[in-house]
């Protein structure tokens, strides 16, 4: 091993940053022998140095940013957060010729092109496996492994939160709002659930994987985003009834000349893999053109799958010349063109609360019809007079923006209960 | 793009060979924009330069061994087989100080080693994403993903012909040699079946995958093999009463100080995502430790997929700096330290044919007692008198060497018609 040893300072010495620090501790000799020369950590910064961590603190310092002017070879910023002192950080330390690996999904999402470019002036690599999917090397897998014949889609479970939500309303029948409280007690769900619930957090990790399967500049603002708040036990006994499971996916893929990027609900079919992802787990299907389809699945989040991408990362960043972080030379990478995602066909299942009176399936059936949405099945089961009945559909193929007009014109009906719910089918 | 041209030498242009370079050709730009270089093939070699294949020739030479000594930066081996041809030229291609990109199984498992430090004596790298699961991207993710917490286990469905074979045995309910036949009719299978449903092709996969997971020599003569041709329809029909599917799995894991290599046909429980890998696709289940379990699958064979892998390390090549063939320094990969197999313990399928005669259970039994091998559920049925019966087990678990006792001795009877079968059940 005739290589100085490699320099590593870790900003952000929380649960991941922790992690990294012990693995690396603990599998010294393994990783320095993959990475061909010693992995040394010379550089912390945390909030709280007196916080019982389990490890020594090394070349602490109060202020991230010294990280950056220190003589490490690499900064691992682990810190979190669009702008802030993780975006300063990481642009700091490529400015400073450091490689940079982070797991900041929100950064990268939103100033991946800029950071990306920032590093290739500066010779450097800036690498994020932990920023989508944990520990599944899909980053490394898109970037370098299926590239032969390009990507037509990539459709991904990325945020481990909605899926353990969505798979204990399976298992339990029990509320979206019951088991959410659970997950919140057992440490799975943040105190603030939004941008996991919501599908902010699948967004952010839909940009990067879209960027590095498309060659485009990472646009957060082209994801239409819709979470699984409005899903019902009732929603995910009916997608079985169908041969389905509902998962909430992130899905990037071309359409026409564009891209089409979205988060949402979706009905994906029981012979998916996609719908054996359960619990806390990842999964992502990648269409590899001529290839053929990919699947990837595992822990997505946690100390140690995140760590475990970290640290691959750390070890690239060590072994490998600086290669382009999304895929492509930095100015080469194309501004994303949005798909038309109204205009995008799919089944569609169809969910309506209506009052148990004469005439409520004439009316829903009429409005369907007007505007062009013809029905491929239909369930409707009796209830005690005076509640309401549900009226459940699967459409055939069917533009989003066409099924959302006859929508707008069936909920305008006193007849209608509540806000219909229109979940796609998905082709994975 | 300032650095020279990429030269590209192919020696074998069948299908595997004539896909590259379509796909070189036809995505030159996207390629060559990944690569940071132009792509150019510059050296061909295969057995007929008057065959139609659909694209031009360049650089044409009848011997191959001229490709080793052409001005290429890289020299594709597409050629196959152990010995002879393809062990000359990837040496020869090394020592002149050239890459080598091979998708050589049978090359690989008996002489990675040697040429893993060849390579690094010549500072030049050989890569082998082809080689096992095709355009799944497992090479990669083993030598430079999940290495951060070390690899405790490897099970893979490694060749799509016996994964054709079981799954259309399981869908038909026909035999092993009637599906065969149709699979060679339908060119799915080889004229030669051996090297598929033997387990041998699996095998060669396998030697790779452990090499890359536990940093040893890869090493065939360690693994024991078992093919699929004794499975029958009914051992697949009980499987799945018992919550189970059988594949034909590669399983490489460690048990103590040692590796057990093992390739057989396998239970895998219908949860796992090995069970849901169906038809000519392959499947990985890497447990990467503190990190968890990931897996993999796709396609595994046939032109766009192996192409697609080719076509991936080609760009590694020309962007990245040489890297260990192995994920680290060839003098240090190890001796692999074969596990006892026999003393792996598991639960186990059995399936006896028995005469239905008085006192057939009692002898099974009594012999399975005697070697200490307890039974956790039992299936027997009735078929008309005189017929042969089957019995079906499923053991508690035992060690691998306790049930191959009991099974000689059970054997031996006269009641007992044909060699029982067993099955290991699979953790994964």
């Amino acid at each position: 091993m005739k290589k100085p040893p490699f320099r590593i300072a870790i900003a952000g010495l929380g649960t991941v940053g922790g992690g990294v620090v012990k693995a690396l501790t603990a599998r010294a000799t393994e990783l320095s022998g993959r990475a061909g020369r010693e992995l040394k950590v010379t550089g912390m910064s945390a909030r709280d140095p007196q916080k019982a961590r389990g490890f020594e603190l090394a070349g602490w310092t109060a202020d991230p940013l010294e990280l950056a002017r220190s003589d490490a070879d690499v900064v691992v910023e682990l810190v979190g957060g669009e702008e802030g002192i993780a975006r300063t950080l990481v642009s700091l330390a490529l400015k400073n010729g450091k490689h940079v690996v982070t797991a900041n999904k929100a950064l990268l999402a939103r100033h991946g092109a800029e950071l990306a470019a920032l590093a290739e002036d500066n010779g450097v690599t800036l690498k994020f496996e932990a920023a989508a999917a944990g520990g599944i090397p899909i980053v490394k897998s898109l970037r370098e492994g299926l590239i032969a014949y390009g990507v037509d889609a990539v459709r991904g479970i990325l945020n481990g939160t909605c899926n353990y939500i969505l798979t204990e309303m399976e298992n339990s029948g029990r509320s979206f709002a019951e088991v959410l409280k659970e997950a919140q007690a057992l440490g799975f769900a943040e105190a603030d659930p939004a941008l996991d619930v919501g599908g902010g957090d699948t967004a952010h990790k839909l940009a990067l994987l879209s960027s590095l399967a498309f060659g485009t500049r990472p646009d957060l603002d082209c994801i239409a985003v819709e979470g699984i708040d409005h899903i019902t036990p009732d929603d995910i006994a009916y997608a079985r009834e169908f041969g389905f499971r509902i998962k909430l996916l992130g899905v990037t893929r071309r359409v026409g000349d564009g891209i089409e990027q979205k988060v949402h609900p979706s009905m994906v079919r029981q012979g998916s893999p996609l719908a054996h992802v359960n619990g806390a787990q990842n999964g992502v299907m990648v269409d590899a053109g001529a290839a053929g389809s990919f699947f990837f699945s595992g822990r997505g989040a946690g100390e140690e799958p995140t760590a475990s991408a970290v640290i691959a990362d750390i070890v690239g960043a060590a072994s490998e010349s600086a290669s382009p972080v999304f895929g492509r030379p930095a100015a080469s990478l194309t501004r994303l063109v949005p798909a038309d995602g109204k205009a995008a066909i799919s089944p569609w299942y169809l969910r309506f609360e209506v009052l148990d009176v004469p005439g409520v399936l004439a009316l829903i059936a009429g409005h369907l019809a007007e505007a062009g949405v013809s029905i491929e099945s239909m369930i409707q089961r009796g209830r005690d007079p005076g509640e309401p009945v549900a009226i459940v559909m699967i459409t055939h193929e069917t533009a989003q923006a066409d099924v959302e007009r006859a929508l707008k014109a069936i909920a305008a009906s006193d007849k209608v209960r509540s806000r219909p719910c229109m979940i796609p089918m998905e082709a994975a």
